[in-house]
């Protein structure tokens, strides 16, 4: 993310993230709207979702800076899941509760289970056995894990609890308000806490004027939007040609798309052998899944009138997610990481993605 | 517990447990002989069992520490759980083996989720970060954990072991002489490492004479076993008159009003930052309700030709415990605690209680 | 290990080996072919069995450290499965697919909850708590859950996500291909990682001459492949004499007599207060069976024209292993082990164990 050769408030990166968006915005579009096929419009549609998230982050970085790196943190957490809430809402709104459900277990698997394999064997290759031992990084996998499991409840309950089974709208929607009220109240501490010493590192010279800021994070999530909704609309068609099931698009092409970001992001930063942030940014998007956006499709879907979406999960996901999370658990707790982890993971997240692979 | 005006050999709490006692004694056999309802009959009777819990755990400190700390932990091993012990007979003999089912679970559950929340978010609000880092506390999570799955085994096996189901109640017996053997043969071991620096601190300086910390473990010990009988003869009015599921019942209110001075010695613990020493209590309430109260009722029920009880808990009951075990073990390998961590734990508590709020 | 009187090349305990090797080929031999009844037949095949399996380890050790610790360390790898690998596959001849499929489960239980257990037991009644701190053992940890879980993902797939369940043979098939890759590929590291100084240590001062060496390896081996055939005819009369279930003769006694070695090897450093190599030993033989014995046999098993292996285990069994894996994960990561550890962890093997008497 540092860059040596400024061109005014933009860094080169800027220029190539807005200048690609344009250009996969208009792509998008063009295949849309002139019948292009449903899989070239499907492909333009996911790369576009993925550099607009880019572009949101980017600008709530940026405006996040003014008021300090808990501000930033504060924003991220509210909006850096903001093209994953319109794919969801726009797919909800399409009846694929499915595809929704398996998009948000997949975003904790890919998180959990390849961008940190990928930043462990990026990391390992390049610079040996790296450490996360912080108490810090302990502290979030607790957290992680409890919300996670919290998040799960509702799916145990389903299936092996008969007399909550009738009522699995309700008991989603009562962990949905507890799990909002949990992300709350551990707000402000999760804000102070930041780590000022990583907030400074990052921060680039050049910075972007407020409006520039505030103008940009209305228009790329604006656009954002719109990109998924043309995501969602080519989403079923290109399923169909390609033979793919719903809990397969969703479970890793609907989630690889949406977390692009964390994805580049986490590697990065691996790569550069600053492996306790890139562990943080990889851990707390799990987290973020369970505390707020998974919470908040169950009230919006009900909210905005759209297929109900439940906390009960099919029961793949929720065994292929407690796997990640115990894995991933046991690996922070181990306070190294190599290479030899990196591809074990990669490894597991392949096997289970195999196993969805028949939907 | 430590008091500044000690009146003879009481301290002031003393007389509060032992006046409260009457009091409550009292009021459940007027409600209950008085025909006064079945929800003020129970709520008496319920607080009644807590302060008696209370008083037999009193005495039994008072008596141990004659015979040095480690014949402290032996008794209270032994006695602690005499008031949970009467309850679940006198259950047992009404046919409520779901409600003494779901009370061992929800014991466990109250231990490791509600009481170490609410110790965690008390003593974080009060003291910050608090550590539980010590070789002594893992150890005893790891036991725990041992234990804790080992009385899971036979309903496991129940579910999905076909061959096994039909056995459950051979599996369950021999299930449980393993686990007393075990108990007795950790026994020696685990009164020796009771650390002699907190037990010299616990110690009050007045001291009850001999005949009256004994005179006093029998009058509670008898009393705890006719206001057992009262709760449990209240109980089953009550949750038709209040619509509660037997597994609610069991799960929240037996195991909290069973478990009442564990919880609150942990929470008061935590609050003068003896965090160790708080999880430490915490801790071995589950330890010693698999591997003896559990097994010792398995047995007796036999013995005394109640409703026999088996070890194969109803899934969901299985499920939560399982949660609630794996959650604590990676709190305490974590080695800190804050009132976040402490939230979660009681957010996490609230999810599994309303699962079974449909019974 | 270490001997105080060798006689010429070979150590005390290697004479025993041999002379008890080729004692009860004859013995297992004779009770074959002259009809002595299906028990006698079966009990001198299982030891003979072991005691080859103990020799073919002996002597790849032997042939290893002409090439340098990193050698033993892939020829363990590559043969020390060995006998193993033949019972499994003359019971895959016959047909006992449910015996394989317990034996390679009941190895890694044997190992993660007998082995370590009577290690630590006797490791900590000999010299007190035993330290297993060292980053290794966590990583190898880490691997051995890593791999553990990706074999039990089919499991899962088959059972609680229908669509995948006709592909079993498929999905087991894939999953073994990136298991053997994944071995391929960390093995040159796991390797390099072999601690110098153990190996130095574990050197004995004679050494057996290449040729002998190589002979008594190729001798061993062939003689454990015609006795293993006899083991696994012998097993199903014997299993109906005994009236066992094909799931206890697999998970117990196929188990023990295939892992023979690494139980006496594992036990004996206990012992000798070498316990971080004790467990290394130990740790290691559940990562081989997931990431190569495993694997090969669901492949060998197609080329070959047996009975088809899948990874899809029973689901007790894939219950057991998973609350193994996890148990033993934690008892790592607690960093000491005594002798209370070690007997709940024996109490929890045998409670596994007798949920699978009824087979």
């Amino acid at each position: 993310m540092t860059e040596t050769q400024p061109q005014g408030v933009f860094v080169r990166s800027d220029g190539v993230l807005i200048g690609g968006s344009i250009l996969l915005i208009a792509a998008a579009g063009i295949t849309r709207f002139a019948n292009a096929g449903a899989v070239p419009a499907f492909l333009c549609s996911a790369v576009a979702v993925a550099l607009l998230a880019a572009l949101v982050g980017r600008a709530v970085e940026q405006l996040g800076d003014r008021f300090g790196a808990g501000a930033t943190g504060a924003l991220q957490s509210a909006l850096g899941n903001l093209p994953e809430l319109f794919i969801a809402l726009f797919a909800l709104k399409a009846g694929l509760v499915m595809v929704v459900q398996a998009a948000l277990i997949g975003s904790i698997l890919a998180n959990l289970l390849l961008v940190l394999g990928l930043a462990f064997t990026v990391g390992g290759v390049r610079h040996g056995t790296q450490r996360i031992d912080s108490q810090r990084a302990r502290a979030t996998t607790v957290l992680m894990l409890l919300a996670v499991t919290s998040m799960l409840v509702p799916s145990l309950a389903s299936y092996i609890h008969t007399p909550a089974a009738p009522h699995e709208g309700a008991l989603s929607l009562v962990v949905a308000v507890i799990l909002l009220v949990l992300f709350t109240a551990t707000l402000p501490a999760s804000l102070k806490s930041k780590p000022s010493g990583d907030a400074a590192e990052r921060r680039e010279p050049p910075r972007w004027p407020l409006p520039l800021a505030f103008g940009m994070l209305v228009a790329s999530a604006v656009a954002a939007a719109f990109v998924s909704e043309w995501f969602v609309d080519a989403l079923e068609p290109a399923m169909h040609v390609l033979d793919i099931s719903q809990a397969f698009a969703g479970l890793v092409i609907v989630a690889i798309a949406g977390n692009a970001v964390e994805n580049v992001v986490g590697i990065q930063l691996a790569a550069k052998n600053r492996s306790e942030y890139a562990f943080s940014v990889v851990i707390n998007s799990p987290l973020q899944i369970a505390l707020v956006l998974a919470p908040a499709l169950v009230i919006l879907s009900r909210l905005f009138g759209l297929a109900p979406l439940t906390l009960v999960f099919a029961p793949m996901l929720v065994a292929a997610v407690a796997i990640a999370v115990l894995v991933t658990a046991f690996i922070t707790f181990d306070g190294e990481s190599d290479w030899g982890e990196g591809v074990s993971l990669i490894a597991l997240y392949a096997i289970i993605a195999t196993a969805f692979w028949w939907g």
